[in-house]
């Protein structure tokens, strides 16, 4: 009801609210570059996993995990966004984890760009904006997970998959097909530079897809 | 999908998400005292409101507000079980508040009490409880929130009238009519002795109302 | 010595120093506003009570219960005061429990009266109030404990009643009457209708006697 | 009321609530060296000072001169005690400054003593000492400050002497005229080992004064 | 002189003191599990920059960035580990950057390898191993930073050219040539397939040779 | 490479890394009074010692250890500055402890002398100081440990040593021969004025060596 974005993202069982808060301004060190700001925050409620995790705010830090994906997350979506065109607008992606099965990251970023695009929306009706909306949001961009379960690649995992897979890669692009960010992990073991080409290209078909619903979800 | 007991209350506009996590033994402390162990925690979202709020996590600490509420609730479920016949078994309930729109505290009351209920079935069912269902959960538990706007009671406000209500009290009933807590602040005004009548006797029919709709939705 | 308003309460054996420290000007946010400010903090000695308590500094963070009743001291005093009377001034009532037994919420509020009137007497002297003195300071608040111990209500419990007590009920009322705050919990059992009202009417007599004490000491 | 051994410490201006508070047993990583443990807290209320200062509770931290004297008041008072002859008891000696008017530390220390002396007799009492109570308090310690104020020697500075003093000393010393702790600081100024000289002659003047003090509180 | 393992990495003129500190048994939540324990901290001192950063611990937490590196150190270096046959004994390594100018990451990775060498052959030659110094560490892994400036892949990015970079991957490669980790970003611009396939190639070929300097090290 | 001021101090087995930064400006509340201003912070490396201690900014806070050395190195380098002479400049010192054999903290000060020689040589070149560089700096400083072991002062405590000793005292003496600080401390025993005056004169003695060898430092 409230957020100039909103957006409930489901990627299987895994459930992320993506919003949008925009305010006029930046922050203080910022004024008067003529520079918009975006920033990202990622959470998961303490049940949203099979047992429950102590709250952040209880434990009174921000543990190495969400610090990571917040990051992530604001780095995938400044790719989209030309600051400039923005104006000195400044625009908060929440992303909340209801329910978690697996690529709960990957899921947010995918759904922040829409809550993202209703926010660039709401700045545009309202005039807000220093460059038109097409400047402003140039790009757009879609995560998924792939791996390697018992040698063969999958898009997409959820938890029990994740948790047995050899190798594990997040993979962020463009709507156009280029790459924004590409995070290959060898928990379990090391990965070669075929399975490397496999993983990335399964990774960049994904994307695909999910640009497909985005485009979509912002026209309906 | 993964909580123990897990409900989405919806009072107006306002949405909470209560669930219950279940675990097995207590806090070390209370080891060996046969006596089980329940407490509460709520949080809202950053954009549940019309501005955003920060995030405690980030903020590095819990403010007062947060404090205060996760207190009442907790008082206020913890008189609707019996702690020695739940058993060395402990539950957190967890209150996030999705979208904001008044009486969040007292829709998280009445339903987190759905979720305990939930929760001690789940106990029932899994043959861990030291009494009887019924002794466990003696009681139920349901609360309002009601106000004096321009001389006139209120029952359950929304944001807009808690604003400019001068009298507030949130009103704790059992489901036979018996107070568990009651809270009456007079913020922009002082009460009288007549209007605290009104607005208690006004609270415990709302309460009524709530605790048929909880046998409801638990049946169901 | 130092303090613009500073009283040393006594109920019983609790003992609370509660002084006023008035600062020209208000918080950055709150300027040009043309209103002054008034907040209040509590805090306990670490052996103010039968056993030690670990302190707050040292834990690092606040507890639940200190933050509530020093929200709950702020909103009493704040009953009192008009801030636009009051003009761009701050006032802080810090409430420093000493020695605890039973009552200190309820304590502080009555003493925290007594040293805000010194403040706004000081405020006056070296007028720099906006309003007259009767205008700033236009109420007077008391506060006591009362509580039904085996079935017949009390006034001012100490701790041991308190630790018994089946119901537990804080009254605020203004110097003619009216209430400010009444929050009552029924920890160990709940309550009826009936015993609200003994508890309410007993409360109101209580903090009437108060309210005389008080204005005696201001005038002494 | 509650605590094993309590004294209200006044010099000049200067008022400071001296507590020991005893435990049977020792912290974890102790236990079994048949050690006891001492420890001491020093913190100041908020308008213990002519201006108000923030809580250390609420700032979330403790600040490096309140660690400082913390440390200096437990080196001083482990050194009267045998922590072998105390057995496995703690103690934590807690001193709040209610006023301050220069020479808080030292009060802190000189009242800590006698609290302790309190209740290491408490201790005999009980019969929870594992050596005789004058091998565990085998020695009795006092504290002054002095300083040099345009170029003379002075004892027990008040606040407003303090500022202007070229050099600060504080001196530590046993009932028998040996040295615990020395520390002079040259804020303003640097010393010559003949100011040196003079400074902890006086220091050792004045602690031989307030041991004569304590024995008659103690006594008494 | 201290640690079990120690080694100052020179990578141009970025400097980290890596350090490996051993201890017997493994956290309380691992006992009894047979398997050991190794985890990393990375840390800037704060003029290791051409501008002074605040110290995390005057901040009172640690900010995203360094959790993020901290969390890649441990994991690559994990990978190189048979935890089983490293038996119950716990690893710390320390990569605490004296001197930065780019690619502080991958030179803490590269040198932490030969600070765990060190360490797996203290332990060794103290008999404290569960299986066989080989098996333990069954693996190599050195790690360089690689990007793009201007069109043109380029390795080991210093700080200049680090911040003009429009993609910069870091690659974590074992002594055999497999990846262990591989991270490219494009924060001015996105990238092709193509040019992610320049940026790996050009990756593993670095770590090709910084694992002839680790065994020059390690032999030496 | 960065600092404008840099040393590398070694006394023994202890080597400090103490940097000077310079800004231009002074901190908000310090602005338009003409003064510059210094402050300095003191930290060890989690492995500077025989076991590992944990970073201070994992755990959240700052200990009190360090905030008693880092006040003490602050005091003694502003001893030897004219803050007016400086002007609106800002110089932060850091000693980080990166291998620690007793010690450290005169080593610190006695290494931030020659790290803030260089700063306020820098200062001078780029012709920012308010007043001649021999006014800004004017006077040395230098420091050492002292201690008595079996009843003998010695010069310079290593480790094995410290711990051992009966009394400790650290001494900061000018280069002129007076003294800034004097630290005396008898944690295992008590002393005479007797041995006071001993460590005294060794202390300045001490100082005067170091002294020499800074002025080597800096012509150098």
């Amino acid at each position: 009801m409230h957020p100039e974005g909103s957006v409930l993202v489901e990627f299987g069982n895994t459930r992320v609210l993506c919003t949008a808060s925009v305010t006029e301004g930046v922050p203080r060190w910022r004024k008067g570059s003529g520079l918009g700001w975006l920033t990202a925050e990622y959470a998961m409620l303490p049940r949203a996993t099979t047992t429950r995790n102590d709250r952040e705010s209880v434990k009174g830090k921000i543990g190495g995990r969400t610090h990571e994906i917040s990051r992530l997350i604001g780095r995938s979506l400044r790719a989209c966004i030309d600051l400039k065109a923005l104006g000195e607008n400044s625009i908060v992606l929440d992303c909340d984890v209801l329910q978690a099965d697996g690529g709960t990251r990957t899921a947010a970023i995918t759904g922040a760009y829409v809550a993202l695009a209703d926010a660039v929306g709401f700045l545009a009706a309202n005039k807000k904006l220093a460059g038109k909306p097409a400047q402003v949001l140039h790009r757009s961009v879609a995560a998924v997970s792939v791996g390697i379960i018992a040698g063969e690649p999958r898009l997409d995992l959820c938890y029990e998959e994740d948790v047995i897979a050899d190798v594990d890669m997040n993979v962020v692009c463009t709507g156009t097909g280029d790459f924004v960010e590409v995070q290959g992990t060898g928990e379990q073991a090391v990965f070669s530079r075929a399975e490397l080409d496999l993983l990335v290209d399964l990774g960049a078909l994904g994307c695909a897809e999910l640009t497909a619903l985005q485009q979509k979800a912002i026209a309906g």
